[in-house]
Formats: structure tokens, sequence, C-alpha cells
């Protein structure tokens, strides 16, 4: 089967690029030998994070229906990086009681306390990352926060802290989390390496204040793409996150972090219709197919909603997808209406995304190629809570 | 089961505000003699698509797997309403042996001339509408553009031009349709009135010239929730297309079309932490529950990625979602950080969406409740192609 024959519009992944790109953050991270425990929410299927780490290997998971998942398909050793509530705690014993290893996160006195109450009323080992805020980007308590010792005393009496973790009953202070999730607007590299030794030094100075009170926090967990691949020292740091590393795509570009010959999806849609005098193809591929991220509209190059190629996945010279309706899409020339190739009804294109994870998101299946158009693989991938 | 009882994020949809959007649309049309042919895609539900118009009645999809799925739930007379394009035409022909009497569209030449061929070929009866473009927003043909009266020659040789449809094999000029998108921009029910004039008066137009080359054309099918809502005269339409009237949404509500209080879909969603010297609060519904759209940013009142409401549905004042990443959605009062109410931890709320058709379209089910927080039912809906 070649990609020409295929109803459009769908998603493809390209399984070269991907190798590529996996190996890539795998030989930047072996010199400083941290665990790398990539955040499997942007690819959610199990051949593509088979081919990140086989199962077995540690994960970061941004909703519980991903530890659901892959728990099942074999991935034990799973961080769950969105703060925990009271009401989510049944799926947690859940998929304790299978086999998960589960981390938790919080960043408040109240989840810990609720945490630590339940926990010691269920006899259930939990280890709880807390999650510190190093550049003010969204969640967490920062650094220096007095709040720091206040979580971690809510979630381990004094007399626990020392006690090793194995076997323990009631959650545990594993260690601090943070995601410089600001990374994403930064301009240069220089900008991501300064804001990436932020986010080690901050979460290492809160892992020292807690094991200066006792707790023994062995885990200090950073990441972020932009980061992972920029940063210059990971001293201190245990392991290293990162989602969007295995596909990249055009945010990842805008920043400096990867070519557009690495952005290993795609979406392939089909030329439906002209409108000669604005210089406008009208593709099958709209919103629903790309997702409504607009990530490059405040970067130096906005992409409008995907740089598009050919078949083959080689850009097309300033071709742009401008605007979107549900599954319709309007593709121009970047600034020159009149310069629009009048592509043939029936062409087949490829659109590289803006944002990954949310163009992943709107299909429930990768149409794997390698490098060409033929295609090798139909993987499935889950969505959904 | 209760709401507060419930992993979040869902989707809830509220059935009695639902039920009045129906009827109120109904209502409205029903002086007019014209068909309603709901538009699918923003509910993709059987369950939904009942309460609308019983297995039978017509129907608009966006895609050839709603096709498939409203036909297999009793749906056989269909109205694809994306411009069609030879790779689609086997999963068509697939559709009508299976007994859909789908109505395909098109608006150029060359699309026009491969499905005359393919029909005759195939044997297959296949009414075409011819797209028009009555606001410039998107695809078709000007009413009186000459290529007009060119695609319908290239669907029906002239000889074939006033035969009835039954039992005629190949394509025939149904008529015409337009979709006046442009009504999402409107400010006021003044200007969405003379968008839906000029949407009507467009579609009668081309409709006319067709009738005077001598093809049938017995369809005039216009269309958009707002026009739909607002048209003072349907004379010469035969139908009308809306989707986003069963559920509306904040851009709805932006151009005067319904009252917050009608909207039908909300998510759910749990406060996890707060960040009190900005103001924010943090819960579980990131751009993933929500979608990325962000379709009040333009209009006079921007609602962020949502109006934040209390479990019941009630809008908390200034309440809205300020930002978003994929699973974490930030809140905050709308213009004094210090006026956000600082919520307890576990606190379930509920966010009123910019788009229904979007939001929805990032769920895979319906959490159904009445007016309260009783769950009544739960109803699936599908995606993807």
């Amino acid at each position: 089967m070649n990609l020409q024959q295929l109803e459009t519009p769908l998603l493809v992944l390209d399984r070269v690029r991907m190798a590529r790109n996996i190996a890539r953050l795998r030989e930047r991270l072996a010199p400083s030998g941290v665990t790398l425990r990539p955040h499997v929410k942007t690819n959610k299927s199990a051949e593509v994070t088979a081919r990140i780490g086989a199962p077995g290997t540690p994960i970061t998971v941004s909703t519980l229906k991903e530890a659901d998942y892959f728990l099942a398909h074999g991935w034990q050793d799973i961080l769950y990086a969105v703060g925990i509530v009271p009401t989510k705690l049944p799926h947690v014993e859940d998929l304790l009681r299978r086999g998960a290893r589960l981390t938790l996160l919080l960043d408040n006195v109240e989840a810990a306390r609720a945490l630590a109450a339940w926990s010691r009323e269920r006899g259930l080992e939990v280890p709880v990352l807390i999650e510190i805020d190093t550049d003010g980007h969204r969640s967490g308590v920062k650094p220096e926060d007095p709040a720091l010792l206040d979580i971690a005393a809510a979630l381990a009496p004094v007399a626990d802290r020392a006690v090793a973790p194995t076997g323990h009953a009631g959650a545990w202070v594993a260690g601090v989390l943070t995601h410089a999730g600001d990374s994403y607007n930064c301009r240069s590299p220089e900008a991501i390496e300064a804001l990436a030794e932020q986010e080690r030094a901050g979460a290492v100075r809160a892992a020292e204040r807690l094991r200066a009170a006792g707790h023994r926090a062995p885990v200090v967990s950073v990441g972020s793409t932009p980061t992972a691949h920029f940063a210059r020292s990971l001293a201190g740091v245990t392991e290293v996150r990162a989602g969007v590393f295995v596909f990249f795509d055009l945010v990842m570009h805008g920043i400096g972090v990867c070519d557009t010959d690495d952005i290993a999806l795609s979406v392939l849609c089909t030329v439906i219709g002209h409108q000669r005098e604005k210089g406008w193809l009208i593709t099958d591929a709209g919103w629903m197919a790309m997702s409504r991220d607009r990530g490059t509209a405040r970067q130096p190059v906005d992409q409008g909603y995907g740089l598009v190629c050919d078949i083959e996945g080689r850009p097309l010279p300033d071709l742009v997808m401008i605007d979107a309706n549900q599954e319709h899409g309007i593709v121009r020339h970047r600034t020159d209406a009149a310069a629009t190739p009048m592509l043939p009804i029936g062409t087949v294109l490829r659109v590289l995304p803006n944002h990954a994870c949310a163009t992943a998101a709107q299909h429930g299946a990768y149409t794997v190629v390698a490098g060409g158009t033929e295609v090798e693989d139909r993987w499935e991938r889950f969505s959904g809570w």
C-alpha cells in the first residue's frame, strides 16, 4: 500500500526520522548517566514507546488512563506528572494492586495530608514527588518557599523520614519534579541553555532543602524537550523527562531544537478545491486533523496551521496552511498569493504540524512509513481519560 | 451517581438545555416549511442526533466515517458536505451499496468530470450539489461565476438534464449548497441577518441559473447556526443545515445567538493546585479536554479557554480559564487576580467551551445530566476518519 492510495486525512509517522530523534536524545544524555523517563502523553502508543524504551523501562504519564494502558502493555515504573487529588485515589489504588510502581506528584499541603492519610489507611506505599516551580509558568512551589517543607512534613511524619521505602506503608517524599514549560517560549539556544540551568539549579536546591530536613528525596526529575537537548549540566539531576523529542514539530523548529526534516509526523491530505483569485488551495485536512494548536503564532515565523510538503515529505517553498475549518484546510503561499502553485484536484500533500502532542491527539492511529511513501504498518493510539 | 464523584476531566451534556435548543430551531423553521438537515459533525452521536430527528430523517456529515456510523444507526438520507475527490469514491460506492441515499458536493470541473465518469461506469445514481461561495470564507463558486454552468455541464450531459432522478444511472445536478461560515465573525444580530440574506439570495440565484440551463436542481441548501436563527426570509430555500445549535457555545454567545445558560456542554474538572500570588487556580482540564480552540479571542469579550462555572453549571463571576497546558488549566479572575476565589483543592468545576464542535471532539462520551448534577446516562461519541 502507498500513501497515494489512502483515504485522507490521516496521520503519517516516519519511523526513520523518529528513530534518529530518539537516538539523538539518548546519545546526548548517555554521558551524564541520568535516566530518561520519556513522557508518553505525546505518543500514547505502545508501539512508539517501545522504540524509546522496552516495556519495563520508566515512563511519565499525564493521565491515569495512560497509566492503565502502559501498565497493561508491560510498563510498571510510571510517574503520573499531574497533581493528585482525592477523587483519583481509588484509580491509583487499582493501578497499584495491578502491579504498577506509581509515583505521584503534588504541590500543596491539602493534597499531601489527604494522600498521607489515605495511603496509611489503605496500607499502600506511595512515593511522592513535590512539584517545584522553576519558571513561573504553571504549578509548583518555588525552590526556597517555606511551604516546601510543610508539604513534605504533611506527607511524612518526622519519624518516617529516613526510613527506606521498600515495604513501608504510606506516602514518602521521593524527591522533586520540575518542568520548565517556559522553554517553549525561548527564542535562542542561549535562552534555552539559561532556562535549563535555572530548571536544574532550582530542582537540585529544593531537593537539598528536603534532605537537610531529614527526607531521603533521592529523585530530582527535570525536563522538557528543549531543556533536555540544551542543558549544559545535569549535576544533581537523576532523571530527565521529555515527550515531543520523539516526533518534533514546528514549534520546536521555531526555537531551534530541530530542523523541519527531523519532524516525524505529518498529516496526509488531498487538494479538493481552488480559489484561484485568492491563491488558495482547499484541502480535506482542517483543524480536526491538525488540531487548533497555533503554537507558532507567537514565534518569529508563523507557520499557520502547518507547513505544507509534497507526498514525500519535502516542504513546498513557503506553502503554509493559513486557515482551517473543521474538515477544510486553506493553503497558500506565505506572502504572495499569486505564487501559490495551483496543484490539481486530487493532489496528495503532507502537512507538518505546529505541535506534535496536539495533532497526534486528533488521530486514532499512526500510518507508518520509512522515509518514502510505502506504508509499512499502522499503529493504534488511544485517547481520553 | 453524581458529578461530584467522577474522575475528571469529562464532558458533561445537559439534556434539558439541549432539548430547549433543538425546540428553538425547530420552532423557528416550522413556519417556512423548509427541511432541517442537521450537521451531525458537532455531536457525532446517535443518541444526540436521535433527539434532533429520528433515524430516517435527513442529516449532513463532514466525513465518510460519519456517514458509515449514522447509516449503521438508521439514517440513510445523508449529505456529505465536503468536496468529493476520486480517492473517496470507493468508500462512497460502499455506502451506496449498503443503502445510503448519499448526496455529494463539489465546486470544480475536474471533480465533476471524474465523478460523472465514475458514476456512469459503476451504474450508480449520485445526486450532486454544487458548492456556492456566498461570503468568500472558504470553498465554492460565486453565484454569477460562469464556471457554475461548466461544472453542471461536466456532471450532466445536456440530454440528461431534465431526467427525473430515480433509477437514473450517473451523477445529476441536484442543486446548490452554501455555508455562510463568515457568520461566526458577525458582531450583531443585524450583521447576521444581512449575511443570512446574502447567503439565501446567492444560493437561490445560483439554482435559478442552473434551472435556466435545463438542470432540475431542486435543492437549495443553506445554513450555519447563526444564519439559521437570524434569517428573515427563506424564500427559495429547501433545506437548512446547522450543527452547533444543539449545544451552543461561547462563540455563539459572543455574537448574540444564545445566552450562557443555553450552553449545554461543559467540561468537568477539579482544582488541583493554587498559585496564590498570581491569583491562579490550577485544574486538571487542559487543552486536551477543552481543545485548543480560542474562537472568542477575536470577539469583544475574550473568554480564554472557557468560562468557569460551579458544579451546577452556574457561571462564577468573571472566572475564566486564561491558559492551558495539555492536562492543566489555569483559571483566574478575568481582570483582577486578587479577586480569584481560592477554591479548595478538590473543588469540582464546569467550564463552558468556546466551540462545541472542537471541545466535544476531544472526548469519547457525553456524561448526561438533566439540569443538576445527577448523572442520568453516558452516550458514546466517535472520532476519526
